[in-house]
C-alpha cells in the first residue's frame, strides 16, 4: 500500500477537501499512473452528493483521467514507463461474461468495477477516482493516450468523449448523415465535434439562442432554438440520428419527430423523472430510441485514436484542485464551456 | 368503373351494412382480384368508429386480403389469371422517394395509399378495403400467395403476420435467441409462431394464466403471468428481443428490464395515451426501443414465403360477412382465438 494525496468528501454533500487514500502496490498486470489531469463530470457531483443513492464515503471522485505511467508490473505489455495513459469510468470487470467477451465491459454481468464510489472485483477493496496524485489499474482497463492529444483537453474524452462517440458509431454515423445534437453542454459539445469529424452535417438543438455562435465554431452547420415551433416543424423528418444529451426533464416525442423514417435517437442524458412517450412517435416511421452508456475499452481506445487523427479535444477550463467546490457550483449553473479539468499538479500547493 | 358488392359503414360507429362501391377498370399494370377471404384487424374497428380521427365515409374496411386473380393488365408480369394473390395495408406509394427506394413503402414520404380509408396516389380516388367482392391493385403492391398456404388462414398474414415478422427480422432474430412476446392476441399469436419458426426460444408474457396452454401449443417454451413479480424478476436480463403487441396502456420499463444488455424491444401495439419511460431503463444495458409498422412489399413477400416453408398460418375463426358487427364486439372483448376471417363468398347470400 502507498499513501496518496487526494481530494474527496467524507459525507454526502460535504465540500471536497484534502485527504489521503491508499493505493495498492502494482500487481504484475498493473500500471501506476501519475495523474496529470482529471475532468469534472456532472456525475461526480451527483455521486458526491449521493443524489443517485448508494454512495459510499469517503469518496474521491473523478473518472476522466490522463497521466503518465510511472511504474509497470512485470506482465505489462501495453505500456512502458513514461507513456501517457488514460482511465475512464471503470477499472475492471469480470472478463469472462458475454458482455465482457463482446467488448462492452460497461455491461459486465457481475457489474464492472467503477473508477470510484465502488469496489474492485473482489467486492471489498474500495475504488477512488482521479482527484488524486496516482492511480493503479490493470493495463487492460487503461487507455493509450496518443501523443498528438493535449493531455488536459484529452481528459474529458474518457467519459464525455466516449459517451457521445459510442452511439454515433453504433448508429453507423457516416459522411453526409444529418445528426441533431440536443443540448450543448459537456456531452453536447463533444457530440458536435465528433459527428462533424465523421462527416455528418450537424444541427444543434438548444433552448438558448446564445449558444449559436459556439455551435457553429464547434462544427455545426445548423442551429435551432427548440422553442421556435416554425423551425422545429421545418426540420421534421430531416435527421438520420439525434444524440440527446439533456438530463433535465423533457419530452422525447418532440425530438423523435425530427428523425427521418427508420432514424434513431440515442439517449445519453438521464432525466431524473420518467419521460412520457407516444408509441406512435416510434411506430410511424419505424424509429428507434436507443440508450447508450459510455463505451467498452476497445471502443474507447478507438475513440482516442480517432480524436488524435482529427485533432479533437474537449473545450476546457483548467482549474487547480482548490477550486473544485466552486467548479461544482458553476457546473450546476451550466457556467462552463465546456468542461472543467483539474490540473493535479496543484495537489502540491 | 365496375359496381362491386361490399359491406361498409356510412358514418362513424354506424353498424356495417351492405353497400355498393366502384372499382376502376384495370390499367396495364393492374390485377383484378376476386376476394376470397379478408381478416378482421382491430384497426378496422378503430377506423370504422373514427377513433383515430380523420376517417372518411362511406368506408369499406379490410386490409388482410387473399383472393384469386381474375384479370390482369397488359403489362402485368408477376401474376396470371388464376393465381392466388394478397393485398395488405397499402395499395400504392410514390415509388420514387428514399423510403420507397429502400423497400419500406409504408414510410413513403408522400404518404402511401392505404388499402381503405384513404385515397390512391392521385389523392382523389377513394380506396375501399377487402370487405368486398373484388379489388383492383397495381401488381407491385399485390403479393404472391404460395399454394402451400391455406387462403383463409393466410389472410391475417398480410397485416398481423408482417407486423410481427418485420421487427423479428429487423432485429436479427436467429436460432437460439430468446424472444419475449407481450400479449397473446392477434399479433401476439403470430409473433410466437414466427419467432419459434426462426429457431428462437419464446416466452409469452400475459396478464392471463388461462393463455398458457395456447402459448405452448403455438410454440412458446416459457410462459410468465406478468403479475407474478417473482417470475418477472427471475426473467430479468434474459431476453434478446421483446415484441410488445399490447395496445392497452402499460409501462415499458417492466418489459425493458427483461432484456439482456443491448437487447431490443419492438413496439407494434399503440397505447392511446403516452407511456412513461425511465431513461435509465434504456441507458443501463444500452437497450433499444424500436417502433415497427407493418413492413415493405418485398419483406411481406418474404414473410409469405417463409410462412409457406414453415407451414404457418393464423389461427382463425371464419365468419360470413353478415356476422361482422358481432365479430367487432367480440374483438373488443378479446373473444377470438386469434383472428376473425370473413369468407367473402357469403356476400352472395
Amino acid at each position: 500500500m502507498k499513501k496518496i494525496q487526494a481530494w474527496g468528501t467524507t459525507a454526502a454533500g460535504k465540500p471536497l477537501a484534502p485527504m489521503t487514500i491508499d493505493r495498492r502496490a502494482p500487481g504484475e498486470g498493473d500500471v501506476v499512473i501519475q495523474i496529470l489531469f482529471c475532468g469534472v463530470c456532472h456525475s461526480d457531483i451527483h455521486q458526491a452528493r449521493d443524489e443517485w443513492s448508494g454512495a459510499t464515503f469517503p469518496m474521491v471522485p473523478g473518472h476522466e483521467i490522463v497521466g503518465r505511467v510511472i511504474e509497470v508490473g512485470s506482465g505489462v505489455g501495453k505500456f512502458r514507463v513514461g507513456d501517457m495513459a488514460g482511465v475512464g469510468c471503470m477499472v475492471d470487470s469480470c472478463r469472462s461474461c458475454h458482455p465482457c467477451g463482446d467488448g462492452v465491459e460497461q455491461f459486465c454481468l457481475k457489474g464492472n468495477a467503477p473508477t470510484y464510489n465502488g469496489t474492485e472485483m473482489d467486492r471489498k477493496t474500495r475504488t477512488f477516482g482521479g482527484y488524486s496524485a496516482e492511480i493503479v489499474v490493470n493495463e487492460g482497463y487503461a487507455l493509450r493516450v496518443p501523443s498528438a492529444l493535449d493531455p488536459a483537453s484529452a481528459a474529458p474524452l474518457l467519459c464525455a468523449g466516449i459517451t457521445t462517440y459510442s452511439p454515433l458509431r453504433q448508429l453507423g454515423c457516416k459522411p453526409g448523415d444529418r445528426v441533431g445534437v440536443v443540448g450543448l453542454g459537456g456531452l453536447g459539445h463533444m457530440a458536435v465535434k465528433l459527428a462533424a469529424s465523421m462527416g455528418a452535417k450537424v444541427t444543434v438543438l438548444s433552448t438558448s439562442k446564445s449558444k449559436e455562435a459556439d455551435a457553429v465554431r464547434l462544427g455545426a452547420t445548423d442551429f435551432i432554438v427548440t422553442s421556435d415551433a416554425v423551425a422545429m416543424k421545418k426540420a421534421a423528418g430531416s435527421l438520420d440520428i439525434v444524440i440527446d444529451t439533456v438530463s433535465a426533464p423533457h419530452d422525447y416525442d418532440t425530438y423523435l419527430s425530427l428523425l427521418r423514417a427508420r432514424g434513431a435517437m440515442a439517449i445519453v442524458g438521464a432525466p431524473p423523472t420518467p419521460v412520457t412517450l407516444h408509441a406512435f412517435s416510434l411506430i410511424l416511421g419505424g424509429k428507434r430510441l436507443v440508450g447508450s452508456l459510455i463505451g467498452g475499452i476497445a471502443e474507447t481506445q478507438e475513440m482516442l485514436d480517432h480524436c488524435a487523427k482529427h485533432g479533437i479535444g474537449s473545450d476546457i477550463e483548467v482549474i487547480p484542485i482548490q477550486q473544485i467546490n466552486d467548479a461544482y457550483e458553476r457546473v450546476l449553473k451550466s457556467d462552463v464551456r465546456y468542461r472543467f479539468v483539474i490540473d493535479l499538479e496543484s495537489l502540491n500547493r
